[in-house]
């Protein structure tokens, strides 16, 4: 096992009806909050409604950052920072899915500072020394981002797309209520699935040596096929929700990290140079990738896939079992697993390749250059 | 899945050479450190040079109390409060197992108060409103305390253990360095196998359903089985100090309790009368209670233990299975599985059974009354 720190402020209330303990939450920190959501649906289904009665009985004003997009750009956390500052708000409260809450924390380091809040995921910027407090409100399962200290935002411009992390950027409170994710459609929950075994895998293909995150990562993978099938089929098991909810936020809270040295994560960055490239969902890129990386590296990691496939499948699986699975399960769920699947024909490779080259992402286990791009390119098309 | 919280802010600091840290976590926590050890051994080893040491570089005045017990009595603590506040303390460092850090919690709340702190264990006093910020540096893998906010301490004369917990206790930084339990001997390195096997067992007969919770408690069990032989061994493999380490704190520290009630924690009600009458260490007692709980209930959780004969031993294993292996294997690491091994003979159980009736240990799920008592006696003998 490597030295690590395992350290998690956040708080996750869990839950039927656990909203009605925001404004209790929230109280201690303050009479002024920066409401931030998407393109407002959380308006539609009465999210927003339930947030604001909340901050009215907890004596809160506010006031309301909206469109949020699902790619999240660094200008529109720019223009919710002028709107803090003029608001002179004291939290920050973020009601969506990752996107949201990924935006809300770069507003709430963006509040201390008067540049770009661009500049930190640049690294051009030094780190913040404070932030705001941050609540949220999840309504999609499927980044973790609810509790943990990373960001990740995106350059329309630069065709970039680049994450940042500080302990000042937990969540202070997370509300997590299975039932506000009834309504998320077919594709986004799946996408979500994809993603949340992607953090898995990215963590179980750090090669460190450390038994119970590996043992953990199997057991969330093969829960969360077994309850993504679920959720397929009956969008309103409670179970199988809550579940999903559960296990996308134990993807990435720091509990496989334990005994490691950070994750892989290669296949996060070919994925955030499609999802920039061509705005699919970060979930779909991921389903995409994942399969080709492993073929692609296929030799070097056949040992590890051997011990996913008989801890998902059965006893006497092997890797290559896992990975015919895992293609037929994002199938059924209706996730990409090819680009052509995505709408993104060859012609577009050559765009694809020079992105990638371009942002060069590395692997942190399994080391990525030109020819590996170009690999995983053709087996992903 | 049951509502639930999940919240943990202690941070934990894991891995060689660790306690190289101390003085600059503590530092910005004040001037004067209260330092809390048992018998001393800390003193041969020089750990306790190391802290001292930290704490100087860091500018941080100290005084000792030493002699907590293995099985803590609350007027050690009562006394280490006054020592405190002679000292006026900033702060509590504990150096030692479950017993010096529980003591240490005990200490950290009674510092703001005028009664004993055994008022607290006994709720005859109010809720702590404040409590010293606790550090602590583990020599002992067991119980979990570095990194939850419980406390369990018992009065000689009442012949009563009681626990506590409040949100104040989790310490605030947990130095846990596997080489420092190189020298724990084989005997209480096997108790605290035992105690953290016991740990994840009371979350898994929470009969909630949360399917990760269990699938997590039977990877802690499986391989606390493996890295237990292995540590029996091999006393000086790094590995297998690390994971015992490590699963120690992972059964404790709120992970299994996602989507559950509390776990059901009969056996430990039951254990803390057969330590607090025969000073046996509490991991031997679990030990022998364990498997005579799972007999007596059997009819009741042939489900729950078929699942963790399967994934602890092999797909086909039984119910029966699973405590039959469970007794060999607590038999081959040298922690007792019946009475009569930790040489308590049959004329004890009249005592052993008025405690229990005194004490009336409940369980949260699995109901005891005075014939289930008597059955689980009989079963230990």
């Amino acid at each position: 096992m490597e030295n690590f720190v395992a350290y998690n402020p956040t708080k996750l209330v869990f839950g039927k009806g656990v909203v009605a303990q925001l404004g209790k939450e929230a109280q201690p920190y303050g009479k002024k909050a920066l409401v931030v959501i998407g393109k407002g649906s959380v308006k539609k289904n009465g999210i927003l409604e339930a947030v604001y009665q909340q901050l009215t009985e907890a004596d809160i004003s506010y006031t309301l950052y909206e469109g949020i997009k699902s790619n999240p750009i660094y200008e529109d956390a720019d223009a919710a920072v002028a709107q803090a500052k003029a608001f002179q708000a004291d939290m920050v409260v973020a009601i969506g899915g990752g996107s949201v809450i990924d935006s809300a924390k770069a507003i709430a380091a963006g509040y201390y500072v008067n540049h770009s809040v661009w500049d930190f995921y640049l690294r051009k910027a030094p780190a913040p020394t404070k932030a705001l407090p941050i609540f949220s409100v999840l309504t999609l399962a499927a980044t973790g981002t609810e509790m943990n200290m990373f960001t990740v935002l995106q350059s329309d411009a630069e065709k970039a797309k680049h994450g940042y992390g500080s302990p000042l950027l937990y969540p202070k409170v997370s509300f997590l209520d299975p039932e506000y994710t009834y309504s998320v459609p077919q594709n986004y929950t799946a996408y979500g699935v994809a993603d949340l075994i992607a953090h898995s895998l990215e963590q179980f293909f750090d090669t460190s040596n450390s038994p119970l995150s590996d043992a953990s990562a199997a057991e969330i993978i093969r829960l969360a096929m077994q309850y993504g099938r679920e959720v397929h089929k009956n969008p309103h098991s409670y179970e199988a929700r809550a579940n999903i909810m559960w296990l996308a936020t134990a993807a990435l809270n720091g509990s496989l990290s334990a005994g490691k040295l950070g994750g892989d994560f290669g296949v996060h960055g070919i994925e955030h140079c499609l999802s920039v490239l061509f705005d699919i969902a970060h979930g779909a890129g991921l389903s995409i990738v994942y399969p080709a990386w492993m073929r692609h590296f296929y030799s070097q990691i056949e040992g590890k896939l051997t011990f996913l496939a008989q801890r998902t499948l059965h006893t006497n699986a092997t890797a290559n079992d896992f990975i015919v699975e895992l293609e037929k399960f994002f199938t059924e769920i209706n996730t990409p697993i090819r680009l052509s699947e995505a709408g993104i024909d060859r012609e577009k490779h050559a765009l694809i390749l020079d992105n990638l080259k371009q942002n060069n992402p590395k692997g942190r286990f399994f080391k990525l250059i030109e020819a590996d791009y170009n690999s995983i390119l053709h087996l992903m098309a």
